[in-house]
């Protein structure tokens, strides 16, 4: 497949259009995608447009929020018109919503209104809710079909519904009654009825739920798809499988983002400017630069036990990092344990008595370790020794319990645990390592 | 659902088994494992049998793998061959691979000679390949048979096979000729043969293909299953989209605990012994604390400076962890973005030049603030104001590019980028901002 990439690019260099067009019939959607970001982004449209028919609405969709603003502005109306109308509904409400206002009313212009409304309304749905990623094309059956005639209607619309593996048993009101699996309807007698074998005990999402939480019960249970309903459990659309991989990743990458004191963004790195960047980054890092002012203030406060011995300053760099790190260890492992539903509030008490294990054992290694090398390989002299092991040892424990707690107390009030990542905790766990390093300095230097 | 649980485990702990017994039918899988996991441990194995012989096999498989030899090693040879019957391939191999060798044993024991060959090849697929995660319950077809027979097949064995919805063109030797969709069998005409409407050009995946890319794969194409062949384009199997669902959270959570310097485990938490907790923890400790002497000695070797101004040492913090910060936050960028193939080694180029831009704009706004509550909040003159300010300027571009840089570049070399995390990015970062420091404050303060 490299191989006829590379190919097809050589032929774009050298404006053979008609080759491309022809070697494209070859090429797959995603490896399209792929020679489409690479070109130059005035040489986007005129590349799209060599794509065959049949393959281009399915390209444009794939294609960032920043291609698709390109082309759209570039293409004609009917151009437009001829994608939208074999877009999946969910995938035509992904590309508005990407688009700015104006491209949406140019888009939408010819449209039916009943069209236009339904589109405005799912337009409306929260981002990462239920609503914003359900599709509308599922198959419906009703519950005195019978297999044959359910077999029958799917022969004639499956073509354009999304997913016909599940069918939606609704009511004339389309009131969700039950679920039949296209398994079912092939491996069952022609004559019986839907209702006999319909599974009636659903599980089902309402069309606010978050997206995160519809992706869990996705994981949990195995499904394919599933409904989408409102507050009167009438059926709104459905959530398929393909849609749910893509929130899990990013929910994932929300959660490496904030975890390192960035403002999430879902825009894919090489597509964001680096002033989108920028500001995504440096509010956390002036709020943690002024909140280290802390450790500034802890330091002058004890600035005589420091004149009186400056080898203590050379440790201080080890001290931070290994407290830093030892709560990372922590807050990663408890975050990532409630974003995937494997901990939650009512365990802290495990969690925080697990921890204080893992913490003493830690820190009687790495004390051991840290006496060691002090000993034998830097000029200080015991007392310095102790203070730095000792230091050591508390800090270490002390960041395990701050670094699994803080993030399920973050949790039990509803704020994102991701929050109290890294960055945060090793803030707080500086300002201690350093107070109890002075203070038991004073204590074994006498001072 | 919540009630329903809490009533059972009210009943539980009543032991009035026969009401629960009753009262299981009405709750599904995922509620029935939580159910036994909140119990204590010798309560579980009574727990398990209580569930509907229907449901039981489905539990086990779900829960966790100490759970699983729990149960194992308590109930007689009989069960244990009843729940293996039910199974689908995968979920048999994944149980296997939990247990340990003695209770392999004891389950295949009593299969026939041809499976437990299967079963032993399928042990033997390394660990995180396509080969271990597929299964072996897909529907076969032939190139020459018809539509209705096809259908009528599918009828005949479909209840046996985990997806019905892909169907497989082999040929007598099992070499893999297409695919068809349950779909197009259902709205094609019955005369039709397979091979007319077979799509030839095939997505696979090979047998030691890693799991990570078969799940890229998945999220690119929006695939329902996937088929694994052998060297000799034989079918092996096909790996369904639930278990790569699976997968991906997998590798999230690895690369979360790599990237928070810690050996990965896919051991849920709160099965994890603390003392298996602390030995994935240790290791990177200790190394990143002996590397943190490093500073150590940077900060002896510049002694005459530290003595000369005592003031210097309450920074030290806030330059550290400002240093840190950021290029945790370029590393855990481009470290997130490789793990979703959206950025690759071909473009280090634009990612270093595009994080020197976000570098020099954040560190424009941090060293004006940082200069502005020095100047009003702290005793420092002008001469240590600048040090810290110009080393802060610098350090923050430092710090983007070293985070930008080294995950492309251990990907080049085919190590994990996630290596490149944080805590090594931090500890690299700090020797430089402490060298710079120094040399800096030696200038302006003309020491």
């Amino acid at each position: 497949m490299e191989d006829t990439m590379n190919e097809i690019l050589e032929l774009f260099e050298a404006k053979r259009y008609k080759a491309i067009r022809e070697a494209l019939y070859q090429v797959d959607v995603p490896h399209m995608v792929d020679m489409i970001e690479e070109l130059k982004t005035q040489d986007r449209v005129l590349f799209f447009r060599l794509i065959p028919k049949d393959s281009a609405a399915e390209v444009f969709t794939e294609l960032s929020g920043e291609n698709q603003r390109i082309i759209v502005s570039a293409i004609s109306d009917p151009e437009i018109q001829e994608i939208m109308n074999v877009l999946y509904f969910d995938d035509k409400i992904d590309v508005l919503e990407e688009l700015p206002a104006n491209m949406v009313a140019k888009i939408l212009k010819n449209t039916s209104k009943s069209e236009r409304q339904l589109i405005n309304q799912f337009l409306n749905y929260p981002v990462d809710s239920a609503g914003s990623i359900m599709t509308i094309e599922y198959v419906a059956l009703s519950r005195d079909m019978t297999v044959r005639e359910s077999l029958a209607h799917i022969k004639e619309v499956g073509l354009t519904r999304e997913t016909i593996y599940t069918c939606y048993v609704i009511s004339p009101t389309k009131v969700l009654e039950g679920i039949v699996s296209l398994r079912d309807l092939v491996t069952q007698e022609l004559d019986v009825r839907i209702e006999d074998i319909m599974q009636e005990d659903v599980v089902f999402v309402s069309t606010w739920d978050d997206q995160e939480d519809v992706a869990r019960l996705f994981r949990d249970y195995g499904f394919m798809a599933m409904p989408v309903v409102d507050g009167e459990h009438r059926l709104t659309g459905i959530v398929t499988v393909d849609d749910i991989i893509e929130v899990i990743e990013e929910e994932s990458t929300e959660d490496f983002q904030i975890m390192a004191a960035m403002t999430p963004s879902d825009t894919p790195y090489l597509e964001t400017s680096f002033w989108h960047l920028a500001k995504n980054r440096i509010t956390w890092l002036v709020i943690l630069m002024l909140t280290a002012m802390i450790t500034g203030f802890i330091i002058t406060g004890f600035n005589d036990v420091l004149q009186a011995s400056v080898i203590l300053v050379s440790f201080i760099p080890m001290l931070m990092d290994t407290g830093g790190n030892a709560g990372n260890q922590a807050s990663t492992m408890i975050i990532r344990s409630i974003a995937v539903g494997e901990v939650e509030f009512k365990d802290l008490s495990k969690v925080v008595a697990k921890e204080f294990a893992v913490g003493v054992i830690v820190a009687v290694g790495m004390a051991s370790v840290n006496f060691l090398r002090i000993y034998f390989l830097t000029p200080a002299d015991l007392a310095v020794n102790l203070t730095v092991t000792m230091t050591l040892f508390i800090t270490v424990i002390f960041a395990k319990l701050v670094g699994s707690a803080l993030p399920l107390l973050a949790y039990r009030i509803k704020l994102d645990p991701a929050i109290m990542a890294s960055p945060l905790i090793t803030t707080i766990v500086d300002a201690l390592a350093l107070t109890l390093y002075f203070v038991i300095a004073k204590m074994m230097l006498g001072l």
